[in-house]
């Protein structure tokens, strides 16, 4: 944050020595009402109240600098009569070279010189680039302030045409027509079922994974199901009893909150497929996220229906409502003993970030099991039984577990390796981006680390030569309890960039409390699904000369 | 084992070809006595049962052509008068070219030529070289039949001068002058204190490790302790009763017998050094070994002083009777909720492959936490008591802790980094060793692999090739419980050698059931200390043409 906000007073000084007499002048005439004041902004970022007085200052800055230095072009623009945009022609801006246009309502705005001053940072207003910004607007309440409005009126250029602004049409016949809609900003891997990510710059924006962009990851249509006669069937152990229980029925289990991080398998699977082809969705390092589940605990449920621990191994199989043409359900399963045991803290999750489970992520009910992946946390949960085995399904025994680089489709044994419980240790870079160009001077690198089985993370290394040299990364986020790190760590490194050096070759690798590190290289770990990529996280920059 | 096997055969054949008619006549001649029988030998080794026969018919034609290849040599021998030999001569003959004697009892033998004819492989044979069999015939009882035995003295040379019986005189001003006698198959990292390692390849020779090869590491003098007298003292609640345990005491709580491997936060530190200096004893691969361990659960012992299980964190802090001359004793500590999880199985073990602890293993009384690095373990356990810190022992928080590469003696911060608990997933190449020139045709690689925290090995990848490309090796030894794999899996793989290769690369890496993997190379987990050592480890070999 602090280079960032160096290189913008910088830039703002350069504007004012250039036009500081005239842009005055040019701001009386060309503000949209006289409530515009520099002098109070409060442009404050939430999670970092230390610094809230710079953002301030920043945020003076920022305003008054935005305005100074366009301020020609804006008072061009607001002077002419005007233009009636199409949303297609919105679309069509979306790169320096073209413009940069988004639209507010119904107000279409050049935003192409402010770009490189949004305090969020260019890649993030980029991801609104060609459409509207209330999606990403929502996401981040800073927005909503009086003089942010001001700032952005200085940028626009017309109004968008009245007929653009109709939802569009519904195909019935399609069985995912009833999907929800999603948030623009996720990046689609897949429509249908739909499988998405947040990018990485919002991925890594907040601890707690707004809903809106929260991966995610469906095998199947969304199940559209009504929660007043929703009910959860629990199969009875012998001599217990199986229990159909309503969401009110959950709600009076004891209510447990817990914070956990949700991977996917293939998280990363895109670094996979570059060493050679794989089966499945070309995630990149987005296919994660971080939400405060509530719900009741699964051993407590469990219990009512008369389970309890047993000796011999067995296994907690659930269903989801979703289901493919032939009514097959998605299923996976989980140790009995990881779901009796309280420390586990194994959740019927109903609550996701405080509200109802979004339709996306499982609405009524989903799993939630800390440390554990993804594919093990079903959704839309409709059925709870304890068996001798693991889960019949697909999803437990023909995919979802790992091989080695060796084996391949033709000669791949899906019993020969267990299914994928715990994850192994993971980090990644978010900012900056590959093929990015960064300042020099200081580079600030950020991202998130992680590993699976409540192990917390210990340490971040980064590297800017290729992982000769490495210094250790500051860890943000809740400290983590101990044998029960369920959440991520999110990260940052401020470092000198060396001089003359025309490029970096970025690297991250983190540890966790056993002690286990990230492999080197993508290919030794390589397997025929694309799964389990953990890796050395590398991201190669160029520098500004 | 089969290619051992083969390549014997293989050269009894060629020997039999070239000198079969007049040997027969020889080994009448030569043979000590009259039961030498050719025909029925039961060379047999243990824990392979299904080749039992195969090794009968190994053990004819090793006994017979041992005979026939160097029968002129032999009967040269035997017909020349007694030669007497001292203790230091013997011990100057440890190589082909000095030529091969061991030593049992009072006779001399001169093994040169049947070394690479021993059915264990030569390099086990060479342990001995220069000194007495007995040591390694007392581990492998295979030996201790007539007609190995007889096989024997076919190489007799001579007899032992008999002052070179006398034991070693002890040093009464040495602290550690009352260590107890150790095996000289173990290679000594330090005498004072002892710390030393089992020879890779006797190592992976039993999935359980025979006691007096097993890995010592020892911080202080080995103290003497009368298992009359001994107590063992256990701080009780408040509210509760402090306990003072008798050997009797201990035993009268349930007795549990567990497998487990322990570990060194320091094995294969010396390829940590090979990239930069650290401090720390130089182990190879050897600082890892399996025993059964039978004792009284910490979990029962705490109970009946009144511990139980809190929500705040806490730490169970043990102390050795061992101490420094300043009465400092070794110290460690686990958290309280490991110590009192029953699932967690942490033992106060009295017994050690079904024997007491030897003194080097702590006699009378130990601590053994499965999955759990070593220096928990501690050994001639005096005391135990609940703390709401870590112990404040030098080596739970200056020592045992993990470092970035970054991190030197000038800036390290010891209470950065947690204290070492579970380990990471480990492997090793045991057989063929550095160096070594393998036959062409077929190779047979083993080793052992291990993780820490009951994680268990699913799968271990071998390579010829530096990495470029992998094959599954054999998972031998016990299944593992799940949750509870607190032992390793030895594994061998037997892979046929590119035609025309002239060295090798060979390499593996293991993977745990977590996923974990380890490492591609050393230098990205270089730490100050040389703890936690476990990138894929290599081995070069040379083909013989």
């Amino acid at each position: 944050m602090l280079l960032l906000h160096r290189a913008v007073v910088l830039r703002l000084e350069q504007a004012c020595r250039l036009k500081s007499i005239p842009s005055r002048i040019c701001i009386q005439a060309c503000s949209i009402n006289d409530s515009f004041q520099p002098q109070r902004p409060s442009l404050t970022f939430s999670g970092d109240n230390s610094s809230t007085q710079g953002w301030r200052v920043m945020g003076t800055l920022l305003g008054l600098g935005a305005v100074l230095a366009y301020q020609d072009h804006r008072c061009r623009a607001a002077q002419e009569s005007t233009h009636i945009y199409t949303k297609e022609e919105v679309s069509s801006h979306t790169s320096p070279e073209t413009g940069i246009w988004v639209t507010l309502g119904s107000e279409v705005f050049d935003v192409t010189e402010f770009v490189d001053l949004h305090p969020g940072g260019p890649s993030k207003l980029m991801l609104a680039a060609g459409g509207p910004l209330e999606p990403f607007w929502a996401l981040y309440a800073v927005h909503n302030q009086s003089h942010v409005r001001e700032l952005l009126a200085q940028y626009k250029i017309g109004e968008l045409n009245p007929e653009d602004k109709v939802a569009p049409t519904v195909e019935t016949s399609d069985p995912y027509a009833d999907d929800p809609v999603r948030h623009p900003a996720l990046k689609v891997n897949s429509q249908r079922p739909f499988n998405a990510e947040p990018p990485p710059e919002l991925l890594t924006e907040n601890y707690i994974t707004p809903n809106p962009i929260f991966f995610t990851r469906n095998h199947l249509p969304v199940p559209n199901l009504d929660p007043d006669t929703y009910r959860l069937h629990v199969v009875g152990a012998p001599g217990g009893q199986s229990l159909s229980l309503s969401l009110d029925d959950l709600h009076n289990f004891p209510k447990y909150e817990i914070t956990v991080t949700l991977q996917c398998a293939g998280n990363r699977r895109s670094e996979m497929t570059q060493v050679k082809e794989v089966k499945g969705l070309e995630w990149r390092t987005g296919a994660i996220s971080t939400a405060r589940w509530a719900g009741a605990r699964l051993c407590d449920v469990l219990a009512q229906a008369g389970h309890q621990l047993c000796e011999t191994e067995a296994h907690v199989c659930f269903e989801g409502l979703d289901s493919d043409p032939t009514g097959t359900a998605y299923g996976a399963s989980i140790p009995l003993a990881r779901a009796m045991d309280p420390e586990a803290e194994v959740l019927l999750a109903y609550e996701m970030n405080g509200q109802p489970l979004p339709r996306d992520h499982g609405f009524p009910v989903r799993v939630v099991v800390p440390g554990v992946v993804g594919a093990r946390h079903v959704k839309w949960l409709g059925r709870v039984s304890v068996q001798p085995e693991e889960s019949y399904s697909h999803w437990q025994r023909r995919d979802y577990k790992g091989f080695s680089p060796s084996v391949d489709w033709d000669t791949v044994d899906f019993d020969s390796a267990p299914s994928i419980q715990e994850l192994p240790v993971q980090s990644a870079i978010t900012e900056p981006r590959d093929g990015e160009t960064v300042e020099s001077g200081e580079v600030t690198i950020k991202g998130y680390a992680w590993s699976g089985g409540g192990r917390a993370v210990i340490r971040v290394d980064v590297s800017l030569d290729g992982g000769l040299t490495w210094q250790v990364a500051k860890l943000d986020g809740e400290e983590q309890r101990p044998r029960k790190a369920w959440a991520w760590r999110l990260w940052q490194l401020k470092a000198p960039v060396p001089a003359g050096q025309k490029e970096l070759n970025i690297v991250c690798k983190a540890v966790d409390d056993g002690y286990n590190v990230q492999p080197d290289t993508v290919a030794p770990i390589w397997n025929l699904r694309g799964v389990l990529s953990n890796a050395w996280h590398r991201v190669h920059v160029y520098v500004s000369p």
